[in-house]
């Protein structure tokens, strides 16, 4: 019995089941066709091209079935693997389709191969319509393909019975069209009965309507302002002119689901605080539907099913924002591949604002726009890299779930929380700001703790002061170009630099060294009382090192070339 | 029969002998133990330490003898290495000592391995006193233990036979007394007869007293500037204050040996010009002598035997020099562990100063001071790298020979010359600028090529000015500490840098972006017609992908685990 399941194509006709096994280093997992024409593709990308890409491949030459490793290049052109990662355990022919079962180890030591890490993972998958000779005949460019995005590796977490006194609040979409177009965020109003207590939420699950798995792709629920005592009942797209502005006031996460998650759990001694004084009665429910095929009048009410309870929990649940802050002074050029920019919580902070025994990290959200690629936080300790809180090495914008820890991290007092994006702004022109906007970008890192504390931000961004010394100084190599009088903004000064590698790595430089202005708010968006401008970068003596993967000896591999399949 | 010997240990009980397989990508090697005690170490690594090394272990507990492959940890642990990349071939007791024959290929595609590549190898040894229970009982860093340097990868040439018609004239010291002292260089100057008419020397090579293998460490003949019609006959160390200062002009090199290095021979169609009208009658022997041992009283005659003819080739060989202009321009900051300086040899210049039909370059000598561990001088045609020149990624500053070049490499006009050279100065605390003296720095590739041009010289530096803004430019970081007054001079200025993180990516960032001035220089040190000041750096749009080691099949390899040797 398989744990975790995923449609991978929007027709539904290739299903993924899989189970993790930790102390193996493997997945199994179970790719069911449902209408078997030639043969599939299945495997893994970096960031879900089909070139490059790590598969399996099912295919016939018309009489003989076979089932072998490849992968494919930078063309899409697929080769055999010389070494045989995948196993095939067995092939099944089942009322609903043909199962295949196979194994695979996280990680293969080859570097050509794909390594499962923690975080997403692009799936590729490809329909084969024909017979082909050989395996070499077969390019992936001229096949019906697709990605679909998942965490693999799930937590290995048993989860707490729910009690038997808990309530269960379905806030769902009230049976809405979705609407024929590829991409749609639809909003919701829900409102909390009168007098509703406060209560802690335990949990919670996705509720999707029948046959619609395919097409809604993530939601989220949000908490009203506490000021906002009468929000309108809105029920509509979230881009539509007749949305009512109060709606922006509703941007305090309580739930998040996405693709290919299951239910979410609190841990046993926390819950996250809902409902009763000092808490809006209103909750936004933000759907995203996904409907690539463009499929008309296709009826949802998928949603969210929270379940609480009023026996509250020992501790109140807390969200804090790490990274960066929302300002324009960080900034990526255009045209780099992998740019990064780290945000920090420093020790000062954490001093301040954590009670003495610290919190407990339980789960994380991270968030980009656009163009980030790849997103960490790491703790570090008395000066060195101590643990990693959260790491997607293959992070899409597209994908942003709330994820349980393996592991739940501790903070103390004096701990340094460290977050960094990588992006990619190969097709911009201009250098790509911090802020709100879509084409700007953020970098942050939602972390789900308890018990909780007063400090909701702990966020930084280089000092104004050494930028402008950036823009003075690129001006001495440059023959002012930019704009360095005081009413330029900051946005027109990078969007007027001339970006040659010079400037480009004296940026680099000045975010690796210059102090950072410091936000180490309370909910309140007050900071706490102290020095924040000006802070010194934190120091970093040692890293983590990247772990090893165990690497599986031959014997464990299946013999090289193809297995036939009677 | 191999055809490359050289002795390990100062006391000449190991010597190894070698023969290059370049169809096998693997190399023979033969290892005589003259005195065996219990046993000995044999391997390679990075820069001749015992630490992180790549070994073979011959041992005994006692009982029975083992051979094993082995590495040794960043402490000198021994550890048995569970894939054996050494393969034993046989073990013979000769009359001399016990012989052992094992083959080892070039690459292992084992990141943990040494991996063998053109330019130098450091090989390591250790000898063992004592019976070892086993292979992990053993650490490096109590055994008596070594490093030779040698270039492992001759080159696969068939060396043309010596024409009937040549002389030998043999340039040697006059059975002088070797200093007791670890280091010595010693200067001997030579007269050529009155009216020695011109003539091309074709090979030389080393004559070493028998005995002194191990202690004449290298060898070079330069020859006095041509204005020089009288030079001291002086003959003792060369840095005695009795040293004429006129043997400061006998600086251009006519013949270069080092040890493990055989016979230079020119290519059939070119020598190297040698007597006659224009040229000195004086040239100078410079030997090294390395002395680990203290050894007292020992007599040598050592130097080289120059072979030439009266029947000229039909090209003058000629020697070009590429890479940095000595000046303190260039630095590399304090405590850098990989700090990489490039000299250009610009298309206008290879356009002005070449021939049509180009030079043909058919070996190369490399030269850095103290810090210099790696170089490298690439070719690059239409902004693209086309083919490396030399390369030496364990470069060491005490191992300069001549070598010959695997294959020719032809240079056309327009085409652009890139010498790079990575430094290490971590135990340094001030800035290492560029300039002559043995802690200042070099950057220097001599080129050995036909048909010999004016063109003598090559080289770049940043331009100056660009430099004075930097410096302008970090005082804005760093609160003025850098004196950009008209006295400083610019290593007075370096050394006030404070090398905080931004001022050393700075550095970095102005050397790969700012104009440079080109010395493109006739033999008479004067330029060659031209703007040569403000050049655009060239640029590389495509550079030269890794060649990737062929990997050998298990099958290649001997089973895991020691063999018993009866
Ligand atoms: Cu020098």
């Amino acid at each position: 019995p398989f744990l975790y399941h995923i449609p991978l194509d929007p027709e539904e006709s290739l299903e993924l089941s899989w189970n993790v096994s930790y102390p193996q280093e493997a997945i199994f997992f179970q790719l069911l066709v449902k209408q078997l024409k030639a043969g599939v593709l299945f495997g893994m990308s970096d960031r879900g091209e089909l070139e490059n890409a790590d598969l399996v491949v099912l295919w016939t030459d018309g009489d003989t079935a076979y089932f072998a490793d490849a992968w494919s290049d930078q063309k899409g052109q697929i080769h055999l693997d010389p070494q045989q990662d995948y196993q095939l355990l067995q092939v099944e022919r089942t009322p609903e389709g043909l199962a295949l079962l196979f194994k695979r180890p996280f990680g293969t030591c080859d570097p050509k191969d794909y390594l499962i890490e923690d975080g997403t993972v692009h799936l590729v998958y490809g329909i084969l319509e024909e017979p082909f000779l050989s395996l070499e005949a077969i390019n992936s460019s001229g096949l019906r393909t697709g990605l679909q995005r998942v965490q693999l590796l799930k937590p290995n977490i048993t989860f707490p019975a729910t009690p038997s006194d808990t309530y269960a609040m379905d806030i769902h979409a009230p049976d809405i069209q979705i609407p024929n177009q590829v991409t749609t965020y639809w909003c919701y109003i829900h409102e909390l009965p009168e007098g509703f207590p406060r209560h802690h939420i335990v949990k919670y699950e996705p509720i999707i309507t029948k046959g619609n798995e395919a097409l809604v792709h993530h939601m989220e629920i949000f908490q009203c302002a506490p000021e906002m005592d009468n929000v309108p009942h809105f029920n509509g797209p979230c881009d539509s002119k007749m949305k009512p502005d109060r709606l922006n006031y509703c941007r305090h996460v309580l739930a998040a689901w996405a693709l290919g998650a299951k239910a979410f759990y609190y841990p046993e001694e926390a819950g996250i605080a809902f409902g009763g004084p000092g808490s809006s009665r209103y909750v936004r429910l933000e759907v995203h539907y996904h409907n690539p095929l463009v499929i008309e009048g296709r009826r949802d009410s998928s949603g969210i099913r929270l379940y609480y309870t009023d026996k509250l929990r020992r501790f109140n649940a807390g969200i804090m924002e790490l990274g960066l802050v929302y300002t324009p002074v960080m900034a990526i050029p255009p045209r780099e591949t992998a740019f990064v920019l780290t945000g920090y919580c420093t020790d000062k902070c954490t001093q301040l604002a954590l009670p003495p025994s610290g919190i407990h990290i339980f789960a994380s959200q991270l968030h980009t726009h656009l163009t980030g690629r790849k997103v960490v936080t790491v703790l570090a300790r008395d000066g060195r890299e101590w643990e990693i809180v959260n790491q997607d090495n293959h992070y899409s914008p597209h994908f942003q779930e709330i994820r349980m820890l393996k592991k739940m991290v501790s903070v103390h007092r004096g701990d340094v929380l460290i977050t960094s994006c990588t992006y990619n702004t190969e097709d911009r022109e201009l250098a790509t700001v911090g802020g709100f906007g879509i084409l700007e970008e953020m970098c942050v890192n939602y972390v789900h703790y308890y018990p909780q504390t007063q400090l909701e931000l702990c966020k930084s961004a280089v000092n104004a002061g050494f930028l402008q010394k950036y823009f003075h100084l690129i001006n001495r190599f440059n023959n002012e170009e930019v704009c360095t009088c005081p009413q330029a903004s900051v946005s027109q000064q990078f969007a007027s630099v001339p970006w040659n590698s010079f400037n480009r790595e004296v940026l680099k430089a000045l975010y690796a060294f210059a102090p950072i202005s410091m936000h180490c708010n309370k909910s309140s968006a007050v900071r706490f009382p102290g020095e924040w401008n000006l802070q010194p970068l934190p120091k970093v003596i040692s890293t983590l090192e990247e772990p090893t993967p165990h690497c599986p000896t031959s014997q464990g591999r299946s013999p090289a070339g193809p297995t036939i399949i009677s």
